[in-house]
Parts: structure tokens; sequence; C-alpha cells
């Protein structure tokens, strides 16, 4: 049994949290909060042990492993604590590349194994590396540009706005391109990304140019084959975001969570050696399955492809 | 066990369909469906029984009671078959008060013991009357007047609006009033609404005159006494529909839901005889205990305190 | 000519800037300014002077009396200027009341002429002054409950959310009630409000035990013989705040502002004594005249009659 | 003096009409009406002469040429009523090409000159051309990809949604890319598109193959001279599509329009021989200069360059 502890209880903590939980080979030893409300309420109440947070050392002597899920620059702040400590942590994307191994598990798990310091790539990275992996493998990729079209707050988040414009980022290219070639080595790709006054889902519109001619039936059943991606119809009733979500709910799903990317294959186009698509992003859960996955790359107790059937196996995915 | 059926598989439909799936008195034996959707499939993935519209003389030949949610004025229009088919049945808000004996289970349970038709009020009107019959018993209401800020799409529903705008009900008073009396007789209530730009939950600001002046703590006390009334706190870190959305997720609801009504105990205030306070109410799921209550008050199989009792520990309210 | 100087150019500060430019017993003798922006890059096509806020001083020697528009809380701190520089300054609702006499023109200009502080008070407790006092002169007011249902954030502001929740305030009652108090002395008034997703208009759902019973003709009638409140009507195909504002645009106002308070005649409900009816506030302008007059008042220049009649020719209103 | 009539008085018709009147070789006969609203009340104040729909012969015997900006189709039915009535007319781009001469007056002015059916374009066309016919004749185009994020509904429109989801369009590539074909031949350009829950105004993500390199500061130079396109600045505090419109207003623009393609200098990038961009398009206004310059180009009244100069001073653009 791997003995694992969160730190950090918001969105993606206590997400990682309930997916240790319902691992067969992991224990969560407790969690850590810095205030009492109703997230720390709903923990005790399954019985997850709560550290305050300057009571960190005590879950810190108790564990192999933390996932960190502090808030951007945090974690960095947090791993002298865990060298000292002696233990592995898992960071996420917010911190910079060189916290730890880059990881999505589909891309390099294999060349995790056994890092101490691990980082969980953003969930629009991660996404973007799902599906790009898929194509650069079977077609091979020459270029990419992706326009990321971002939710700007969670659904929780009611300080963050705008309500009624749109936001170009006006940094270009945007930090993901470099962060996906953390993941797929010397991938030339071109960001932009915009904020839109949603908090469901990101989408991105990506438009790949190939080494050769692509189809739209091969691009759908290449994302179809494609763990962790899930083809979306029309014709099933799923016009949108929100329909993707509704989808969740039913499928059961804890939360209403939806780990995959979904790619609509209404919206896969081929022209002359681009490849055309549009994916949507659950900001606040595609990365927990990776989460668990770089649990098991880091303690070294499982091969790639047995990591990723017992998450999703556990996460009903 | 009462053999139910469910009688339109959208918001309400699919919802009662899972909370009669975990009665121990109850048996699903199908829902009907007319065209094929994500919502059909995971029915079927639930093993749930789907019959085709047109084949609806089946599902009725089998069951002893069906709760109708289908789309306003629909079920007026289907409780003819109902009746041939010597079946009882149970409608919802949208349906006119004369298709069957209006009920909030916590107000009229007893009074509708046995009927072969009965009306779950709406959503709106089942908030209302959950606080304001405890407020009644209490103190005495002597007239009450609530303002409705409506959240004027479902969060599935991408084709209404506004999306930046405030939008009165140009009817008034709204029929919310009127529909509060087919519950509570000779309440006098002025009710007026407004739709705005969310699709989370309703809210209602409610300011009642008493026959005596009120004071904050005993309505606080009241409220958290009161079934199916949840008292929130800002210092729970519960400032908004949303956190409340993200609660009930926290707590594992199904599809997040939040049956029960939540008053803020913030916003309660006593001013002379009037007691002002706001409350929030989850449109898609308050009704599905009352829904649940309902079958067992037509079968009269069961007493009023039984029944919510058992629906609540069911649905982990 | 009555010299006068806006320190400010935000939302408030331009519009009264543009304001001050076209009466003609005033001089606009310059805006403050603390970056550049494409504001005061318009400023400057208009041949307004701009003052950089450390040249502030030169300003203030050169006028009589200043439009303090700054955030919240920088007006009372800029009062000590004023003062040293024998100036007369008019203040916004944002400050505390104690920074000079509360100004609503239509109830108590006559109460403030030769006042050198005078604070206009906040667009929402304007708007609740407009239409309680007619109440009030005509009917007697016992208590008036409001809820105000605000939008979150100007049109410009892409900073602020909810993007989709409701959030109630949570201090009852609210602030406003003092705040009307110090135009309508002895009003007994409670006030609550909630903040949505829109960025356009504030609304009022406002109910008034009135000592007798009140007609909804009488209502309308009386709203419509007050000066800046416009009554609108669902059968001109003005159903919301957005075709408010869109009417604004078509009657060809600046900025497609509308200073008068609307209240929708659909909306009007007498019931027993009380007087139940909806407004809609344009935050961004509402206050604009009131500077305007404001600036009369205090220089002692002109009546509240004729003030008010300037300033709404002028203004188009 | 052109006799100009404009038969549909909604969102664009007003906007031409009010464009018509401000020309000194135009006169506006009258506009069509078929209901009375808001709308029609203010044309009546500006003296506008109104015809209702069953009197549009009326209004068609007495002018050159009418502007047809009814909704999508109606326009097409018109047409026999204008051949009929021996008048030349322009149409919108919700029409389809074949209803006349496809028009965007700085790409294609002068072979449309004598047509008596031109089509403005629709305003995300109109957008897309601006740009790309200045990119086009700099470098030479290979192929282009654009990702329109949408305003999901006009600013007065109520009635569609989505409140809180993004809706890709299913139709792949969407119909843009062969209505720019109709304005620049042979151009390959690959389109996709997605709503927003915004109104205020449209955004392109574009990505072009070129046949050389560019520089950014090349393309910032090339849109700084290209008519109708306005580049804007993060320095200047234009961030987001709602500062746009709040600095249209500043600018004093009727309606708060900006009929201009904006360009953020901050978003170019360049990318070997790709050029990529965001522009934002307001729907409301782009194609208002167009119409003008096509009812010049139709009458043959005058040079391009003379129509685009005299339109451009009209407007203030």
């Amino acid at each position: 049994m791997i003995k694992v502890g969160v730190v950090g209880y918001g969105t993606i903590g206590k997400r990682v949290a309930d997916a240790v939980l319902i691992q067969d080979d992991m224990k969560l030893v407790g969690v850590t909060a810095n205030t009492n409300n109703y997230k720390i309420e709903t923990a005790l109440r399954k019985n997850i042990p709560v550290f305050q947070i300057d009571e960190i050392h005590l879950l810190l002597n108790k564990v192999d492993i933390v996932v960190d899920c502090t808030p951007k620059g945090v974690g960095a702040a947090n791993k002298e604590l865990y060298i000292k400590s002696g233990i592995k942590a898992i960071f996420q994307g917010g911190e910079k590349t060189d916290v730890g191994a880059s990881f999505v598990a589909q891309c390099n798990y294999d060349e995790t194994i056994g890092e101490d310091f691990i980082r969980v790539v953003s969930c629009n990275t991660t996404g973007l590396c799902r599906t790009l992996q898929a194509i650069n493998q079977r077609y091979g990729i020459d270029k990419v540009h992706a326009t990321m079209i971002r939710r700007a707050a969670d659904p929780w988040d009611i300080y963050h706005g705008p309500i009624n414009a749109l936001v170009p980022h006006l940094v270009v290219p945007s930090h993901h391109g470099p962060d996906v070639r953390a993941i797929i080595p010397d991938l030339e790709i071109f960001t932009t990304s915009i904020s839109v006054p949603t908090t469901l889902m990101h989408m991105h519109s990506i438009a790949v140019d190939l080494n050769v001619a692509p189809t739209v039936d091969e691009a759908i059943e290449l994302f179809e084959n494609t763990i962790r991606v899930r083809v979306v119809h029309n014709s099933d009733g799923i016009r949108s975001t929100a329909e993707i979500m509704e989808y969740a709910n039913d499928l059961g799903r804890s939360r209403g969570d939806m780990p995959e990317v979904c790619v609509w294959s209404d919206t896969i186009g081929a022209w002359g050696n681009k490849l055309l698509y549009m994916q949507a992003i659950h900001q606040e859960s595609d990365v927990v399955p990776e989460n668990i996955d770089a649990i098991r790359a880091s303690m070294g107790s499982c091969s790639k492809d047995e990591s990723m059937r017992l998450t999703n196996a556990s996460m009903n995915i």
C-alpha cells in the first residue's frame, strides 16, 4: 500500500483525495487544510484525516509520497519540506517545469518511473498532449496551431470575470506550446488563447499540419482508440460543453466530472495535409487520473498500462 | 412493492427514476423515451427498461402508478390514458391545478392519501411552501411578498437567454401566489418575478408580515428544525448559489443535486412584525423527494412521517 | 460662468465632464488623470485639459468647484486639499455621509444651497429616492422593503464576477436604507441586495406599505409626472434592461446613457395598502444630472426648478 | 441626390438609415415597419417617414434604390418587388450569394459599379476580407484557417442562449470560407466557429500560411495602413471586447458603434511562413459603411476611393 498525503484541498486536491481513496494499492493518510469551510466539513464526513497547515510535518512523517495541489508557486516553495522529510512528491502544472519531471501518463509514463518529483502538466496541456501524441504517432506532425477558448473561472469561483466580454491573452505565443514540448519534445506548436464568460469547460480549436493527408474517418477512429479521449456526437444530443457536463452527471461520475478529453466527431475536418478538430477539456478533472498514475510512476510500483487500467477502472472512465 | 413507471425522461423524469430505483418499497418498471440520445443511453446502461413513446401502453399495463414528467400541458393530455389503464398518476407543477390534488409533502401529505391523481407543485412553489408553512405555524402570517429571482435556463439548456439582461416578468402578481394557496389555503401572498442570466438555482427574496414580532435567532432555529430546509452560512464559505452547488457535489449527492431549500442565516432580518429572508431553490431537484412521497400518499402505503423519513434517508438528505 | 474641475476621470468622471461641457453657465477647466489610456486619449481629442494627478494643484487654483469622482474613500482624503485651496466640492455616494450634505436634486436641492461640500448619493439610493419621495408625498409611506438585484460589474469591467451565480449580500439590512434616510428623513426602509451576472443595469423590486390603498393607474400617473422617472411599457417592446439600453442608444443618448429611473408599468401592483413595483437603474449615468445640479446648488447660482430644467434640457432627458 | 429607402428597421436597418441621413449625396425617403415599438417611435422623433409594410409600394415608388435589411431569406423574397418597381437594391449577407454581386468596398467596389443588385456580405465575412485582402496583396496567401468565436446573441436579444456553455458549430468547414471566396476568388480558406455567451463582438483567431516569412512589425504596419481596420493596444488599456465598446462610446460614436475591424497588436505572431492574429468584429455595425458604399457603387455615382472617403468622414471612422 502506497501511503499518500494530499497537500492543498481545493478543486484538484479534493478530487485527487477521492481518487486515492478508491485505489486498492493506495492509502490516503490525510489532507491539509488552512481554513475551515464546507470542503473540510465534507472531508471529515468521509473520515479523511485533516491536518491543519501548521501541522503538515505530522502528515509528512507518515507518507511515502504527497500530491501537492496548492496554488501556483506554493508547490515549489513546499518542495524543500518534502526533501527534508525524505518523501516523494507530485506537483501540478501551475509550477515551473524545473520542479519535477513533466508528466502525461499516456505520453511519457515510462520516462518518469522512479522520479522523486513529478509535475502533472496543466489541464490544457494534458488535453493537447493526449490528442497530439496520438496524431503524431499516426501521421507525423509538421506544425500545430491551437487556439484555446478558455472558461474564465471555475463554477464555484464567483470572484473572477468577465461577465460579458471576450478577453484575448496578450502574450503570443502562450505558454502552452513550450509546456507541450516538455512532454512531446521538438513538437512545433504555436498557441494563442482567449478567455470567455463560461465556467464549465475549455475548448481547443486545433489545426495540425501533417506530413501526409488525413481523412476524417481515420481521425475519428484514431481518437476513438486513444485512451482518455472520448469522441462525442451531435447525433447523441451532445451539442455543447453544457451537455457534456450533463452527460457526465447522467453517467454517475463523481462531482459530475469528465476526465476524458472530448472531441466532437462533427468538428473534425481534413483539408490537404491539415487536420482540424475541436476538443473540450474539463479543467477540474482531466488531470486527476494523471495524478494517480504519477504516484505509481514515482513509486515504480506498476507498469504504465497497468496503472492506467487500474486508474480508469476505479474512476469509471 | 409499488410498481412505478416514469413517463418523460428529462430533467425531472430521470431524477425521479433514479430515486425510485433506491426505494425499498418501489420497483421501477420502466421509463418512456421519444428520441434516442445520451439520456436514454445512460438509462440503458443502468438496465432501466425504456419504452418508446408509441409503446407506452406496454408500460402502463405493468404499473400501479406513473410519474408523469412530460413538458407543461402534456401531462394533462396524458391523463385520459392513465384513467383508461386504470392506474394512478403523479403530475408536475407545470400542469393546471385541476389535474390532481396539489402536493407538498410536509404541508398536506395527509390530505392527499389515496388520491388517484396528485400534482407535485412547481419547484418555486414547493420552496415557498416549505418555509412559509413553518413560519405560519410558528407565528401566524398576515401577508407575504416574495420576489423570485429566477435562473433563466437550466444548466444543459443552451437555447434560452438572456445572456446579459434582467427580464422582469410582466404579469403581476405572478402565478406563484395562487399556486401556494393550493397548498396553504387563504394565505395572503403577492409574488413578482424576474429572470436573470444564470443556470444554477433560483433565489427568493421574501418579506413576511407576521402577527407578532419575530427575532432573527428564533427564525434561524425554526428553519434549522424544518424538514427539507437547510440553513447555510457565509462562515462556512457558502457565499452564493455556485458554492451551494459545489457543496452538493462535495456531499456526493447524485448529479450534484440539492433538494433542500437553502436559507442563508446571514440574510434573515427581523424588522417590527416583518420577517425577511432569502432562500435558494435547486430547480432541478427540489421536487424529486416530493414525487417519491406523492407516490406513497397516492398508494396509501405509508404515513407522512414514515414516507418523508424513507425518502430523505435514501437520498441522503 | 462657474469654473469646474473634475477629479477622477472614470465611469462617472468622464460623464460629468461631458455634461459640464454642455452647460451654458459652466466652464470645464480640466480633469485629472493618473494614467494614460484610451479615456485620456479621447479627453484630449475633445480638447479637455488634462492634469496629471501630481499637478492637481494647478487645476485646483483655477476652479470655483470640483466634482470629485475618485474611487470610494479617495474623495474624503482629497477633501483637505479642496479646503486648503478654498474651493467647493461635490463628492460621490461611495464617500461616507459626513463628507458633505447628501443630495438628490428633486428631493432636497433647496436644503443644500450654498453648502461647500455636497455628496451626491449612490446610483441605487438616487433611484430609490426619486420614486419613494413621489410616493411619500402622494400617499404617505408607512414602510418600505426593497430588494436590489444588482448588476455585478460595469460593462467595461472584465475583472469582477460572478459569471454564473447569484450572490446575496450578507449584511442585512444593506446600507441603502440609512442612505435613503439621509435624503428622506425618518423613512422606514429595509433593504436587501443580491448580485447577479449582468452588466447593464440594476433592478429594484420594491414593496411600499402605505397609509392608504393605492391603485395601479394612480401609480402609473404619479410616476409619469415625476421628473427623472420614465415609465416604460412591454407594449413598446421594452421587455428587459437590454431593451432599455437599446432604446437609449436609439434616442441618441451620449454613451447610450439612461439617467432616468425606468419603471415598468406592467410591474406595478396594488394590494391592500401595499404598492409594489420594479424599476431599473442605469448605474453609470443616473447620478450625472444630479452632479450638475449639485454644482449649482453649492454655488447658489440657480433655483432647483431652473437647475433641473437646464440640466435635463442639455442632456435631452 | 440618391433617393434611398430602407426596408426592415432592425439592428442593421436603423443604422443604415442613420448613415444615409448624414450623407450629402443621399436622401432618406423612408423606412418600413411591420410593428410599432420603441424603434419606430425613435424613427418618428427623427422625422423619418415610416411606411407600414403593407404600404411598401408607396415607398418603392419614390426611391432610386432600397437597402433591404430584413431577416435572412426575406430579402430574396422581396427582390421581385424591387424588380417590378424598377429600382435597385442592396441586400445583406444573410441572403444567398445569387441575390446580387457580393461586396466589400475595399476589396471589389470597382467590379460592382452599376450592378442593380448588390449583396453586402455578413459581418464576419466582411471582417475576414478586410484583413485577408491586405495580407494577400502584401505577401500572397497560401492558406487560411480561421476560428470564429461568435457572440451568441446581440445585446438587445434576450431570447437566445447559451447562458453558460460553449457551442461549437457542427458544420465543418463553416459557410464563411465560400463566402470569403465570393469576394477574394480562389483564396484557400477553412473556417470553423463556436458560439460563446457574450453579446458584444465576435472574435476571429486567424492563422495564415504565407508564401514568405512575415514579421510582426510589418504586419502591424500593414494593418495600421489598411482602411477600416484599427490596431488596438493593451498599453492603451484596451484588453477586451468590452473595452473596445467603451472606447467607441468615449469616441462619441453613434450607438457606441465600432465599424472598423479591431486587431490587437499584442495578438500578432509570426512563425515561419505563418502569420497569426486575433481581430474583433462589431456585428451590429461593421457592414454599415459597406451598405453606404454599395449604394454609390450600384448608382455608379462615385469612385471607390471617393465613396469610402465620404462614408468614413461622415461616420467619423
